[in-house]
């Protein structure tokens, strides 16, 4: 996960893989078939990781603010401990996967499309939740959890290209706008 | 420019670009040193198609809102054209290049980031427009249209890995929901 998180995909070969992790070439093989075998394991295991960070954040007491707010939290956190740790950000592990894969590899593209509509699913249920509670009026909450991933994958690009995790904490916060002008928009709709 | 774009760069070699080309590798470095040569180049030559997009806009007689909407359609036009003459799509070319290389190479990352910073400034200075011409109240304009670049950049990325130009139809415009907000919370917070 690490070195397909911090070096790539295509640029690490099953040898580099063992030596990293001190196992020999036999024991990786034993267990997954292949390189391509093991990132589909990547992706799955970084994508339950995003999800549950949007499932736990349901638990929070407080309004969709302080929901969403949790969550930005987190991310700022872990990108952080990790850009402190390496010198470096390495931005989304799923999202550097999905720009260097989706074109290459059409069964990889298909599990990374479902790890971002699993995170859109999760978003979704928190908004769903906010307009039954009456903490938001009734919007388009499918578009709107995808603009909400979108502009996650964004800022992180952005901070990663920009070596500087302060970005993350200074933009992240901002898609709560996505939310806010979508519910502004659908009010001065009404009749 | 097109191997780049379709394949990324360290998946494509000299030799592949060369034959694609129809050029010796004599006359390939004649011009360029090496294929890092040619990268640099190449994120040069998008980088500044897109900021002339932005630039251009700014001369669409219309509001801050018009003049935007034509950056989404130029940018939604291309990427169906994309989608259609390759039946995939490609998301952006900067993006793409950005989460390969900005970890594995200094230079390029500071050529990536030159360019993201060059599209925000495009933007800021039509933000800036817009308020002299009290279309939109004083914001931090900054932040504001480094949102704007995040969120166009993870757009790219969603349609990319669902390969569907529609999703740029379907969420590029909530852009302005980015600089809608800020405005809104801008106001509110006046005394």
């Amino acid at each position: 996960m690490k070195l397909m998180y911090t070096r790539g995909y295509t640029a690490v070969g099953v040898q580099e893989i063992c030596a990293h992790a001190g196992v020999n070439k036999g024991s990786f093989y034993h267990f997954f078939p292949s390189k391509r075998a093991l990132v589909l394991a990547v992706i799955d295991a970084y994508g339950q990781r995003v999800r549950d960070l949007w499932k736990d954040a349901i638990t929070v007491n407080g309004s969709l603010l302080e929901r969403m707010q949790r969550v930005f939290e987190c991310v700022c956190d872990t990108q952080h401990d990790l850009a402190e740790t390496n010198n470096q950000m390495y931005g989304c592990p799923i999202g550097n996967l999905a720009l260097e894969l989706s074109c290459l590899d059409e069964g990889i593209r298909q599990r990374l499309r479902e790890t971002f509509s699993d995170w859109a699913d999760a978003i979704e249920h928190m908004l769903r939740l906010a307009i039954a509670n009456g903490d938001l009026p009734a919007i388009d909450t499918t578009t709107t959890a995808q603009t909400i991933v979108a502009y996650f994958e964004g800022v992180l690009m952005l901070a990663k290209i920009q070596n500087d995790p302060n970005v993350v904490k200074q933009l992240a916060q901002r898609a709560v706008y996505l939310v806010e002008a979508a519910a502004d928009i659908r009010r001065n709709a009404r009749p």
